[in-house]
């Protein structure tokens, strides 16, 4: 019962957009590039919020609020900044619109354009280093340690919803630090959080490691990044982390009196994941019958459904269900009893199915005499008869296993495509099947070029646990300290 | 020590606006009109936000995302609520910048003009309308309960922090109904849960009514309001909840299949409350030293001074603490333990009064010796000393009485400043000294609009509660049945 979803070996885009569209995560919106998030696909964007902030706020950080404009003048400040967001960014040069004169309908006021133009933020250190000019005069000061739930607008001209959208939803930590070590160890600190977020919630294993320099965030000395492969064997960057170094604070004149009493430019980094986190969940994990989803991040983690003809049966079946529900309840497992009479139950299993609920209970009338329930997980589409006593224990057990279940899985498909690569013509012919390929590279952005341009591959990290190995580059047969993972990418 | 405040019976204006900044909440934007929301601001907005969201969810609500751009073509769609909102709007009309040919910084791309310009959202009926066009198409699709956490702009020619800014925070609930009647219980409840918050969270009173015609929400077919009274006599809306008829269904022809098997337009609410309530909570309860806070949002619930000289003395202090501090952190109460030895304390009390945290406790070396602890109250400036057994327990209780405490008293104060007024020459007396009028008014938009002017007060509402009860307009001197709210307003 897949609901007509199209396979995935057969056509993998075609089957990730129906299974957004179908799960009722999100959609397009009239917009151009934007979209409308669902309440489903809310709800476990909510579930992603909630563990991030969290662990944002175990590692001393505060949530702020700033503006959703950024002045022409304050992005122009960072050259490769401004260089690398005024491409595409939405402008507001006016603030009235008035009746048409010339008929119906609403025109622009041009008696009200602005001075100066103003940006939908597409990040925001411009405008937060702005701010915290005034804030930071000592040493005292630092660290600052704030993190931003916002959204941002990037006019990207190729959009996928939740992979590529013109407006998506963001968190941005924006830190300054008295010293270079600190603000190192707060990007790494940061990176680390992200990956074990994406492992441990998401059940997603990644990859960490750096960006090279033709890859960096616009106006950062080093990005960190977590990558992850997706079952289509592509590469999506889940995740960044910026070292920001003195850039921000020179370009914003922001000096603080140190310690030994001389000013100095602070230190600043900053890091964010986004709403394409739900694409990357969403493609990680699903199958051929719908959206597959960890335990921790699923709205539903328990969907019971009672089989049933007579309302007289129904209300037999509610009255053994009721203490179930109120047990798993009581131990803060969400649970959702469907007694919906407008629905049968074959219709039932498919949307549960589809809308990835980790495990699914029914009880027939037959359970009702047995003192059984039928036990389905979603993630193995295995389903088993068990005793109704002691069943909320097992399902207590059964979530926490099928979180490992699926990361194991994820991990093994990862582990089982990452090819190491030495020769060109292997290089060619694997990244076709895709997967991660670690291979050597002189280190040069000319190679790095000609081999994006031969092979629509990008480097996508410099893995921070990788070995020191003397080799020669895969491309141009130079001399190579390491490997690096190429893949296509999302 | 007041840290300097401007006093609120010289200059309410300037207290209001320097509490604001001096206390960490927040402060103006290098944008036009734009505010930082400070991470002491934002924690108090975060209390909020989580508290609102659970009744939201308790009354059935669920949360989604839409779009933050309104093409020009929706919002012309529905007549009053363009005209409503097309004269304060931020407009998009370019997507990209470009490096200025004639010298240094960017330019807008003139090649970058958008086919059809894009508003900013004021508020989101339209985005919301267009996209429940394809969710509703029969009775089993409705209702349609959802809410919206995001950033609005209004392009406000005078800005007040919180409580007028051209960008602000909000929620806004869009339901759509089968029913009529439907519609309008949804839009009471939601204005009960926004009294309920007011009054058990912000420990706010308010007044519950409908508006005039002239002051309704642009698109509506009843505005309802919550009123509260600012300690300068000056009213405050605090929230609205709007009954929208069929009017958004129609300019966005979303029709539904009744259970009578016709075609129907949907009914619709929609309501909102902002950041606007954080200058409402200050401004209910503060007083010339500080905020006040109520216990239910304060960020620091508790916060404990040790009172010592040297280092040893500090851990003997700490040693008492520490159980104290664990036992209230047990019972979910934040507390924070200031040993910070850079500042003194009586600067340290001076800060938390002006951060307005409900209970301050201090210990020094005789309190060791006697086992006792000091307990300050900040709504009340009383402080006693209580032996240190069974003050976790007292504390318990105390933060409930605060509660109700701040209540009681901005209560007090409400009620005392109601004013029954039957003539014109009171009317304008009583104005100029504040507070709510009760008056006759002829329900024409006539006298309404020339009591305006004379006077600059508005109807903040007819009360829900009010009596049929014969009598003169306070105006005109024509027939009325009852009476409404008077007040100048924020």
């Amino acid at each position: 019962m897949s609901k007509g979803l199209p396979k995935r070996s057969e056509n993998y885009s075609e089957w990730y957009n129906e299974l957004v569209k179908r799960a009722g995560l999100a959609e397009n919106s009239a917009v151009r590039g934007c979209m409308v998030i669902k309440p489903y696909g809310f709800a476990i964007w909510e579930k992603m919020q909630r563990a991030l902030d969290d662990m944002f706020k175990a590692t001393g950080h505060q949530n702020a609020y700033f503006p959703l404009f950024v002045p022409r003048s304050f992005l122009e400040k960072e050259e490769e900044h401004a260089e690398g967001f005024a491409k595409e960014c939405a402008v507001v040069t006016h603030y009235r619109l008035k009746a048409d004169p010339s008929g119906k309908g609403l025109i622009v006021d041009p008696d009200s354009k602005l001075e100066e133009e103003l940006i939908i933020r597409p990040t925001s250190e411009a405008v937060i280093w702005n701010a915290y000019k005034n804030w930071i005069q000592s040493w005292r000061d630092l660290p600052i340690l704030i993190n931003q739930w916002a959204n941002v607008v990037r006019w990207e001209m190729r959009t996928r919803i939740f992979l590529r959208t013109a407006e998506f939803l963001w968190q941005e930590g924006h830190t300054a630090h008295a010293t270079e070590q600190e603000a190192v160890a707060e990007t790494e600190q940061m990176l680390g959080v992200y990956a074990d977020f994406a492992e441990k919630w998401m059940a997603m294993p990644v990859i960490q490691g750096v960006k090279t320099p033709s890859e960096r965030f616009a106006g950062a000395v080093e990005t960190y990044c977590i990558e992850a492969l997706m079952q289509d064997g592509k590469a999506l960057q889940a995740g960044t982390s910026h070292f920001l170094g003195q850039n921000f604070a020179r370009s914003f004149d922001v000096k603080f009196v140190n310690k030994e009493n001389q000013l100095e430019f602070a230190w600043a980094t900053s890091w964010g994941v986004s709403t394409r986190l739900m694409g990357a969940l969403i493609m990680a994990h699903s199958d051929d019958n719908g959206l597959v989803l960890p335990p921790k991040l699923a709205p539903i983690q328990v969907v019971i459904i009672p089989i049933y003809k007579t309302e007289e049966d129904l209300a037999k079946i509610s009255e053994r269900i009721d203490p179930v529900m109120a047990e798993l309840k009581s131990l803060g497992i969400s649970v959702k009893y469907d007694d919906d009479d407008k629905q049968r139950s074959g219709w039932k299993f498919a949307e549960y199915e589809l809308k990835g609920v980790p495990v699914r209970l029914a009880v027939g009338m037959r359970d009702l005499e047995n003192r059984t329930i039928e036990v389905a997980r979603r993630d193995t589409l295995t389903k088993e008869s068990r005793p109704i006593d002691g069943v909320v224990e097992h399902i207590r057990t059964l979530l926490d296993e099928i979180q490992v279940a699926i990361y194991d899985r994820a991990l093994q498909f990862r582990n089982a495509n990452i090819f190491p690569v030495d020769t060109w013509d292997e290089f060619k012919e694997q990244i076709e099947k895709g997967g991660f390929i670690s291979a050597h590279w002189d280190g040069t952005e000319e190679t790095e070029a000609k081999i994006k341009e031969e092979t629509k591959a990008t480097i996508r990290c410099i893995p921070l646990n990788s070995i020191e190995e003397a080799g020669k580059c895969v491309y141009s047969g130079a001399e190579s300290a390491k490997r690096v993972i190429f893949a296509r990418a999302y």
